[in-house]
């Protein structure tokens, strides 16, 4: 089921932006029990790369009631649908070419979709990367949001079809590691968390976020930089995230195998905690 | 009128990639008396875009038997139409996340729009630029390819409302020039035209790939390099084309003079020659 700017529809204008520009922004959040994770803070990010395109935000509180709709009459009456909420904004139709129309009319588009079947496994004992060719280009304009644009991720993604492989790691085109195509990547070195800084490409997810801020107040000194391919594979652990799959641990990049470490581990129960208190709260 | 895989519809699935990921390609064709100008390059250039992208081409007979099937029908059977087509092809609907379905069955959109109602002047005494904050990214992977990613784009043309000024300039992250928002850049310096190489950045437009030919043909030598803001500023001449306008010259760039150069003369009665020539054989 299908709600767009508040109908039940399944077809968008050939006109909207989102369409012939990319020109909107999205967010992928998890469903449990019927109702949407940390739906306030993917409505911070989205109201914020709104901010970023000149685009009106459509408002948390109609969104979140849209979300909660969906869900309900998606459930039929059932608490128990677990699945995910993709909640696009664009700027609408009009405008004349690239110019934006006078006055914008955003369009809103929340979908619901079967939550993907990953095996616990992959949570557990970790997951195994490679290293995709197609390079993220830099971009400090769109770096950090999560917009329309993901021709990159496409293309790196079309890379493999190896289903032992779970995740392609994205350089950038200057060699720094930033992300995986759908996934934030941390490491651990040395008794402190690495994660790239996401300045000039890559999308600053929810996760990613939690995982900083949970860090940060388990005492766990949380850093910020560039760093290359043989930094990476020099860490002591190396995990990815993002809000429908929490933590994967990487157990090999190519040929180097990694442990599923003790942090990574120490991580995964913050997050399990925070998740769950989020989750009774909202409920 | 809009043609969706050869229907008559105004409405697109949401689920199409196009709208997803922005995962595709288009061209903005010039129609002039009910003909689509140099088509049959811009269907060669989608054709290239498509490999660069691995969505299977629809074909070149296929596209232009509905471009033709979309200009006699909506120009009511009158032949003076002069018009602008625009041709979308998406990979589809399917897969998961990023990744392509395994059978990809793409999205073909034809679509024709009011030709715009540029005054003669600017193509005779030229049009005032300006600089653009907004930078394009480097992304040798999309380089150069008609994409649907245009954020960039968008972000740019954003930027200004001044009616008086018709284009804006866009560096890259290396402060480069390499194009307009909606056109390509040339400059003239000592008998000489410059052209961004576009391998990072930048879209090698149709009109642009012509005027190369042409000068070259001319005599007149063609140099595709990389040049700063500064280099451009103490340049003879400069214009910027598309399949749309043509070709324009720059009058002023911010407080910039130049003037409607002889050499840029010269390659617009060449152009015109021949789109002229190119128009004949095609009726």
């Amino acid at each position: 089921m299908i709600l767009i700017n508040g109908e039940s529809k399944e077809h968008i204008e050939i006109a909207d932006r989102g369409f012939q520009y990319g020109d909107g922004l999205f967010e992928t959040i998890e469903v449990r029990d019927g109702q949407a994770v940390f739906l306030e803070r993917h409505l911070e990010r989205l109201n914020s790369g709104c901010q970023r395109l000149y685009i009106p935000f459509p408002g948390a509180e109609l969104l979140s009631f849209e979300a909660g709709e969906l869900c309900r009459r998606s459930a039929g009456g059932r608490h128990s649908v677990r699945a995910v909420l993709k909640v696009i904004v664009t700027r609408g139709s009009g405008g004349r070419g690239y110019r934006q129309p006078d006055v914008i009319q955003p369009t809103r588009v929340l979908s619901l979709h079967p939550y993907p079947d990953y095996p616990e496994i992959y949570r557990e004992q970790g997951i195994v990367a490679r290293l995709c060719a197609t390079r993220l280009g830099l971009n400090p304009t769109l770096a950090g949001i999560k917009h329309l644009n993901r021709l990159e991720q496409v293309m790196a993604r079309a890379e493999w079809n190896d289903p032992a492989i779970q995740e392609g790691l994205m350089l950038d085109v200057n060699d720094h590691v930033i992300e995986g195509t759908m996934t934030n990547l941390f490491y651990i070195k040395n008794n402190s968390l690495y994660t790239s800084a996401l300045a000039q490409s890559g999308v600053a997810g929810i996760m990613r976020g939690i995982i900083m801020k949970l860090s940060a107040e388990h005492g766990l000194p949380v850093i910020e930089h560039a760093f290359t391919k043989d930094a990476l594979l020099s860490a002591d652990e190396i995990f990815l995230c993002n809000s429908i799959i929490g933590i994967w641990p990487i157990k090999q990049i190519e040929t180097t195998r990694f442990s599923v470490g003790p942090l990574t581990q120490s991580i995964q129960v913050w997050l399990d905690k925070f998740t769950s208190d989020d989750c009774m709260e909202a409920g």
